[in-house]
């Protein structure tokens, strides 16, 4: 069997989130279909990670065993052929038997942006969270160097998320404004992610930039001591999973 | 009566252009819808000119001669609140009575823009035409300045226009390469476009770097003699009208 890597993209908007479901379109979902006519069986595809309804990627990861070994420049073109244009492969690799999506992931780029214009700029508002009001700058800088490091980040999860360890490693918090564009991103590169750690991490910087929450408030959250100064989760759409690094691998 | 302009930009995804149709979803079609609601009675707009079935807009502008005075700061909130999120009014101004958004604009400017990705970036798929083939872009950069300057555009119009005065002045025509975007765009600026100039003078552009088409031949359509070097029209999705400019107004 050949294990391979294939990465991906896809505008979240029209989909159910990454993973496969009965009765609701999701990526995995269009993805083994294409996999199965190239391959002419159904393979079960492995991704890195879920995105939840709505986020989207442009840099999901996913891995599958394949019966036989196709070309690594024409798999991404014969599934593109296959795939509605709102999923697009941008990669693929043979990789080493033991690898997985999932295990062997060590970091994770995702990042959420910000429509900072007076009013909404229709050609961004599928990939981006309106938010006009004044920002404090300084105050966010400071906030989200807070998140940079190894925490516990068990605030930051959303309710029902069964995972019982919960200590994660931002390695990268990191602000970037494009005025040209009116956008404002924060990017964040992590081990790992809790069940909507990242959209709950915005939320809690968003309200520190509207003056509505202290950032001894977010030192008491990311302790462990307040729970509640965490959040609120942002709108899913702001969302994008930039990549997904793994070891040995040309990047 | 008072004499209104409005600013709108809008996705033309999903809509048959901009002029009003029977049995078709069209921006002066949901423009009106709003406007009814806010003023209790039909009114008619004006655009300054038609966009295509497709053709975005950033900052396309219409008239209309309203019963009564609304706050030019409240009138695009209340628009907006009734309009599809695929079409914002940025703007509102009481102009003079003579003013006609048509009749009194000065310059257009449209840009066109390639997505120069190896895979199509799925984000950009319905603002850009994906073009990844190498381009020579020096050749691209002669072709444009042919085009400014006041000319006969006659080659470059779609069959069937009626116009038959055909000299316009393009006052700019300029490319703007966003690497980190891995887009090209190019930017069109002029005292009127004729049916389609737009998109068939991005077409040639694209053709002379792709190496399908002389600088030479290009001259001779632009000399109304040889009207077959035109062309040929790119995808509506690339195109976007960016703005219309008037005089007297505070842009």
């Amino acid at each position: 069997m050949i294990n391979t890597l294939i990465r991906i993209s896809y505008d979240g908007t029209n989909y159910s989130g990454f993973q496969i479901q009965d009765n609701a379109p999701t990526v995995q979902g269009e993805l083994e279909r294409a996999l199965a006519v190239v391959y002419k069986q159904h393979l079960r595809i492995c991704g890195s990670g879920r995105t939840d309804a709505g986020v989207h990627a442009r840099g999901q990861a996913a891995s599958y065993r394949a019966p036989f070994r196709i070309d690594e420049e024409k798999l991404p073109h014969a599934l593109n052929a296959l795939l509605p244009p709102d999923i697009v492969v941008t990669g693929a690799v043979e990789v080493a038997d033991d690898f997985h999506a999932r295990f062997s992931a060590r970091r994770k780029v995702y990042s959420y942006t910000i429509d900072r214009a007076a009013y909404p700029q229709v050609m961004k508002r599928l990939y981006s969270f309106h938010l006009p009001d004044a920002l404090d700058m300084k105050a966010i800088e400071k906030a989200a160097d807070l998140f940079t490091g190894t925490h516990d980040f068990k605030a930051f999860r959303a309710a029902g998320s069964l995972m019982t360890e919960t200590t994660r490693t931002l390695y990268r918090v990191q602000l970037k404004e494009k005025p040209a564009e009116q956008l404002l991103a924060i990017y964040y590169e992590g081990s790992g992610f809790l069940y909507r750690m990242a959209r709950l991490i915005t939320g809690t910087i968003i309200r520190v930039g509207l003056g509505r929450l202290e950032l001894t408030d977010v030192e008491a959250a990311l302790d462990g001591k307040n729970s509640e100064a965490a959040g609120p989760t942002v709108p899913a759409y702001g969302l994008c999973l930039e990549k997904v690094h793994y070891d040995n691998l040309v990047q």
